[in-house]
C-alpha cells in the first residue's frame, strides 16, 4: 500500500508551520486592529452557491455528490461564502466588516508553487459603495504585509468603471470589451508586442492606441462623459487616500483582473524587486455578487492575501526563520530524581508561560541532549537527586555550552534573562 | 434558487466566532507552553490513508472521486493524518510532539449538537511507549480546559491492557471480548441492568460478576499474571502522576472507548455537574496505528478537545460572553472635517493596537451612533472641523453617555484608562 498525501496538497511540518502560523497571527492582529471581526464559514458549500456567479468554474473546483445525492463542494474562495452568509443573515448591521483566514480548494493542474489546497486571508467591507471602503481594505492588507516583513512593495490599481466608461466612449462594449480586456490583462507577461498581436487576431487592434491614452496620471484622465467623470473622481480620491496613508501605489490601466467579477476599483500588490513573485495581495470592488445570492443590492469590496504562497516566497528568500520546535526549555531527569521533582520544575516553567518539555522516553542524559540539540532547543535543565535535595537545577545553555547551578526560586528570572 | 448552507454545517458569525477564537487561542497557547509544536496537514487525504485502519468507516466519512478518478476524501480526525506524516517523514526526531487544531468531517446523521464539519484540537506524542507520555497529554489537555473556564471536571481513565489481560485470565478473548466491551461501554447510558440484558442476549452474562471485581482502587487490582501486573503497574504510575499534577481523576474500568483503536491507557473528561454534556476531552494510547501506515513500530498517545461542541456547551451555560465586533473605538467624522484628519486619528489608534474603525458610508452622526451602538462599540470619537483645528476629538463613552474633549496627544493614554 502506498500511503502518501493527495496530489497537489502539502504538509507544513513544525519548522514551516511555526513561522507560517506567525504570519497568520500578524495578519489576524492587523485585521482586528483595523476593526474587522472574524467570520467562520464551512469548507463545504452547495453546488448552487459555489456556481451562483458562474457555471464555467465547474471544472476548476471540487464538486461531488453526498450520500443523499446532493451536489456539494469545497469553497474556492472566501467571497462566495461571505455573500451566502449576508444573504442568509439580513439582520447583520451594515457595513459588515469581516475577515476570514482559512483553506480554499481549486482543482488546478498542480505545478511549481501551485497547490490545490491553500490558505487565504481575506478582509471585506460589505454595504459601502464609497471608495473610502476600497482604500480601507487596501490599507489593512498592506499594513499586514509590511508588518510581516515583506520587502518594499507597490499597489497597482485601476477602475473597472473607468474601463467600461472608456469602452462605451470608443464603442467597445459587451463581449468585445471583455475580449479586449482579457488580452490587455496579459501586458506584463507578453508585453506590448504580444498584446498587439493578440488583439490583431481578435480584430480589436484598432482600439489599442486609444487605450494607451489612459496611460496618464489620474488627474489627466479624460472626463468627457458622466461615467468617465465619475470614474476619474473616484480614482482621484482613492489616490489621495493612498498618499495620505503613505501606501506606495501607482495607477495602471493595464491591470484589470478578470472583468466579469469586479465592478469598481481593483488592485494588486507587487514586490518591487520581485515582480516574478506575481501579486501577493489583491482584490477589488464587487457590487453585484451579493445581489445574485440575496436579491438585495449590497455593494462590497475586499482584499485577499495568499498566505501559503507568501510564506513559500519569503522562505525561499530567507526572510523568515525556521524553528523546529516551540519548546524553549528541555528538562532532563537523570539518576533517581523523583518524577514529583521533575514535574515541579516543569510546572514552574509552564505556569510562567515558558514553553517547555521533559523526557518521556526514559533516556540517558546523552540521548536527551542529542534530542534537544537536534530540535535547536536553547536551554536544558538537568535535574538529578542532588538538585532535588538542594532545590536547584543544573542549567545548560546549549548555544554557549555554559553550565551553572540555579536555585528554583531564581529560575524563572534567570531564564527570562537568557531567552 | 435556494442559497443556503450545506446540511450539517454551520457558520460562526462574529458574535460567536470572537469567543470561539478566544477558546482556540487559549488551547493553542497552552499546547505550546507544554512544548507541542504545530503541524498542519491537508483536509484532503487519499482513501487508502483514510481507510487504512478500517474499511468499516467508509459510510461515515466523506469520500469521492477526483477528476482523475482517484478516490480521495476529507479527514475525519487528526490522528490518521499524523500517522501518515510520520510514515512519510522517517527523519522526524522522536518523540514528535505536535498539536493540530482544525476541521474534520464526518458523515453523521445531523442531530442536535452534532455537525458534519467540526473543529478538533489535538495533541499527540509519537515515539514514547511510557505512561508518562499518556499523563503528559492529559496534563496539557486538562490545563487548557481549566484555562478556558470549563466548570469543575474529572478525568475517567482505564487501561486497554488491563481489559485484555483480565479477559485472557477469564478466557474471554478475540471477538467475544470485543462484544463484551462494546456492551460495557454503554454502562453510563443503559446502567447495570441494561448491560446485563444485552450481555445475556450475547451469551456473555457469565463474565459480568468477574468484571465487577475490577471496580476497585488501582492498588487493589489483581496481579496474578504478568500482563495483569504490567497493566496494574502502569495504572498505579498514571494515577500517581495525575495526583502530583492535581488533576481530578478516577479509574473506571467501564470507560473503554472503542477497543479496536486503543492499546493502552484511555481517558475521557466529564464536567461533574454536567454529565449530560458527555466527554469534553478524550483520547488514549494507540501503539499499532502508525505501523499500519509506516511499517515501523512507533507507539503514540494523544488527547483531543472537541472545540465546537465545547463552545456550544459553554455558550448555552452562559459561561462565555458574546461580542458582535472586535472594534473598541469608532471614529465618526462630521461636517467638513478632512479625510486627512480622520485618517490621522484612526492611524494613531491602530498604531497603538487599539482596534478601531471609522465611517466609510458617508452617514450622518445619528446613523453612525446607531451603528456603533448596535455593535456594542464602547467608545465613539467625533471629529469635526472644530476638533481638526484644535487637534482634539470629542470622546463619547457609549456606556455612560459622558462626553469630553480630548487632545490628540493625550488620546491613547485616555483610552487605555477607559477600556
Amino acid at each position: 500500500m502506498d500511503f502518501t498525501k493527495v496530489r497537489g496538497t502539502r504538509d507544513f511540518l513544525p519548522e514551516d508551520e511555526i513561522p507560517r502560523q506567525r504570519i497568520i497571527d500578524i495578519i489576524r492582529e492587523t485585521y482586528e486592529e483595523f476593526g474587522f471581526s472574524p467570520l467562520e464559514t464551512p469548507a463545504l458549500e452547495t453546488a448552487e452557491v459555489l456556481l451562483a456567479k458562474s457555471e464555467s468554474i465547474r471544472d476548476e473546483i471540487y464538486l461531488f455528490k453526498d450520500k443523499a445525492g446532493r451536489e456539494i463542494g469545497l469553497r474556492f474562495d472566501h467571497t462566495v461564502p461571505l455573500a451566502r452568509v449576508v444573504a442568509e443573515n439580513p439582520q447583520l448591521p451594515l457595513p459588515f466588516r469581516r475577515y476570514a483566514i482559512g483553506k480554499v480548494w481549486r482543482y488546478d493542474r498542480p505545478q511549481s508553487g501551485r497547490y490545490r489546497e491553500f490558505t487565504q486571508a481575506d478582509i471585506d467591507i460589505v454595504g459601502s459603495k464609497d471608495v473610502l471602503a476600497d482604500f480601507e481594505v487596501v490599507w489593512a492588507g498592506t499594513t499586514a504585509l509590511k508588518r510581516i516583513g515583506v520587502p518594499p512593495f507597490e499597489v497597482l490599481y485601476n477602475s473597472r468603471r473607468l474601463i467600461d466608461a472608456w469602452g462605451e466612449g470608443v464603442g467597445l462594449t459587451g463581449r468585445s470589451l471583455v475580449e479586449f480586456v482579457r488580452t490587455v490583462d496579459k501586458w506584463f507577461k507578453i508585453e506590448e508586442e504580444g498584446v498587439r498581436e493578440e488583439l490583431k487576431s481578435k480584430g480589436l487592434e484598432g482600439y489599442l492606441e486609444g487605450f494607451k491614452e489612459l496611460f496618464v496620471d489620474v488627474s489627466e484622465l479624460p472626463e468627457d462623459t458622466e461615467p468617465l467623470r465619475r470614474a476619474k473622481e473616484e480614482l482621484i480620491r482613492f489616490t489621495e487616500y493612498l498618499e495620505e496613508a503613505k501606501i506606495p501605489a501607482r495607477f495602471d490601466p493595464r491591470m484589470v483582473r478578470g472583468l466579469d467579477y469586479y465592478t469598481g476599483i481593483v488592485f494588486e500588490t507587487y514586490v518591487r524587486e520581485r515582480l516574478n513573485w506575481g501579486s501577493i495581495g489583491s482584490g477589488g470592488r464587487y457590487d453585484e455578487l451579493i445581489r445574485l445570492l440575496s436579491g438585495r443590492e449590497v455593494p462590497a469590496t475586499g482584499y485577499s492575501i495568499g498566505v501559503d504562497r507568501l510564506f513559500s516566497l519569503l522562505k525561499e528568500e530567507g526572510i523568515i526563520e525556521s524553528r523546529k520546535t516551540v519548546t524553549k526549555i528541555y528538562v532532563a531527569p537523570v539518576g533517581d530524581v523523583s518524577t514529583r521533582y521533575l514535574l515541579e520544575v516543569v510546572e514552574l516553567l509552564r505556569s510562567s508561560k515558558i514553553p517547555s518539555e521533559y523526557d518521556v522516553m526514559g533516556r540517558k542524559l546523552r540521548k536527551q541532549l542529542e534530542y534537544a540539540d537536534s530540535l535547536g532547543i536553547p536551554v536544558v535543565l538537568v535535574v538529578g537527586s542532588k538538585e532535588e535535595a538542594e532545590k536547584t537545577v543544573r542549567l545548560k545553555d546549549m548555544r554557549s555550552g555554559e553550565e551553572k547551578e540555579v536555585k528554583l526560586s531564581e529560575l524563572v528570572e534567570e531564564l527570562e534573562r537568557l531567552l
